[in-house]
């Protein structure tokens, strides 16, 4: 049977932009929820400057919980070496990085060329593995940009190519961020990747993270699945949506994901209704933003 | 450029399952207003018993201001030899048949076997062609059955062989009726079909039509297009949910399929802020169960 690995991200990307906090005992009941669904790698949190993100300003608390939990690997964002070396020091299995593959999207997003992240990101991923971490790169708006529209496909394979060349052994994330990847492009994308740089160490070399904002978020992972992807990020509830834009789909729900999976053959390791129960956990939070179509199919809730 | 071709249900498949029965007018805006978004192609109502279907009682006189419509081919679904004799003298361009892949489901929607509805459908699409019609065959549960779950695919393509066989000039609809067809359970149908009986007469011979029910019509829609298929059945605002599972998605939503294709980069010859001002017209209609994304999306609402 095939697998696919969910990448869970309710904690970090489906909480970061919601107004109110968010309780860091709720934020573990929602991890500790995750886990015991079946959901064994989770993005925990951001070692971001807390005054730009101050919804994961207890990233810490939150990751300490979560390194307790048996067999769960823990990622936690690392916008710079600052936010790596308090990654590295709190015991994280795993640190993601990230950067835009456009250039007027990386500006906005951290100020710097998309050259100058590169570089800088390339020495934290090269002590990262020295210290024995894993590490996921992720290359945000790969398919469409706010600012830039739709991305050159070569545009996107350059930066891909650019990153693995950095280590055979770091996951690459190429990232829907906006929503707006169309499948024809998705499967493109992951097809030449996997084709031009194979899987290393026996592990996937990429993974897909994508948003439902314009409800293309399953055909895209069902894209790149059958493109060969086999990682995927995904929020419980469909967390994520954009505060400004009420109603707007956030992260493509782990649910969708699963469901999509379980309907084409492929295991996930996910127990369903205890997936179910979490999703719901995550839609009632307070301030968040669900998404997910699930809660309203009995006959899946049955299955 | 690629097109394209979508098949609005809304005003029939979308409207049939909902509680009050909606006003003749309204049901008359609604096909205006669909056809002002440039659709150009729409299944108006049933010639079905009325007291079975009490929603659809009024098809004549909806069917009567469609056909004033100029460039608007009007469909209408017929059950048996009388709603096909309806059709006929009522004027549709275009009639649809149905029967079940699986023989529970035609069982338990017809009452009678599926040899038998086919041996009768075969007399109407003969007596169809005969006078001039454009026939659609829409073969349902082919590959999802509420009571026999998935359906292999084989037996699917057996019915797909001997509907092609009756006639080379009809379309075939191969209709994911409970929204539960898995992506690539899609594609591979599709591809096998259109291999196997090519385009005549230059026209598609194949049609999907795609539920949105567990969240993956549009990756349905997808993959479809990818195995070659051009013709698609939508309802504009995802009209078509079920009255009983509150909150379940119904039809793939036509604003969900115009967003696909154009990202996609295939026309499909709607104009896309009148399409989302009829779907928000369908999803205001009182008792109908909208799904579809779009309303949701500002930069959607803006394109």
């Amino acid at each position: 049977m095939h697998s696919a690995e969910i990448s869970e991200v309710a904690p970090r990307d489906g909480l970061q932009s919601i107004g109110p906090f968010v309780p860091t005992e709720t934020k573990i009941a929602l991890v500790r929820k995750l886990h015991a669904a079946g959901l064994r790698r989770m993005e925990i949190g951001s070692f971001v400057n807390p005054k730009a993100v101050p919804q994961m300003a207890d990233t810490a608390a939150v990751l300490e919980a979560a390194l307790a939990l048996p067999g769960l690997e823990a990622t936690v964002l690392a916008p710079n070496r600052r936010g790596f070396e308090m990654a590295k020091a709190a015991g994280a299995h795993r640190v993601g990085v990230f950067m835009s593959v456009t250039e007027s999207h990386n500006k906005a997003n951290v100020n710097r060329s998309r050259m100058d992240s590169f570089l800088d990101l390339s020495g934290i991923v090269s002590d990262a593995r020295a210290a024995g971490m894993k590490v996921r790169f992720n290359l945000s708006c790969a398919f469409h940009c706010p600012f830039e529209g739709v991305v050159p496909e070569e545009e996107a394979l350059d930066w891909v190519e650019r990153v693995q060349a950095l280590d055979q052994g770091i996951e690459i994330s190429i990232c829907d961020t906006t929503g707006n990847a169309a499948p024809d492009q998705v499967r493109r994308v992951f097809a030449h990747a996997i084709r031009s740089w194979p899987d290393a160490e026996g592990k996937p070399r990429f993974a897909f993270h994508g948003h439902d904002t314009y409800g293309m978020g399953v055909a895209n992972c069902a894209a790149a699945w059958e493109a060969g992807c086999r990682v995927f990020d995904s929020a419980a509830g469909g967390l994520g949506g954009c505060p400004f834009a009420p109603g707007a789909t956030g992260n493509v729900a782990t649910e969708d994901v699963a469901w999509l999976m379980r309907r084409m053959g492929v295991a996930t390791g996910v127990d369903w209704a205890k997936l179910l129960e979490a999703a719901d956990f995550a839609a009632a939070i307070p301030g968040a933003l669900p998404g997910g179509r699930m809660r309203a199919v009995p006959a899946a809730r049955a299955a």
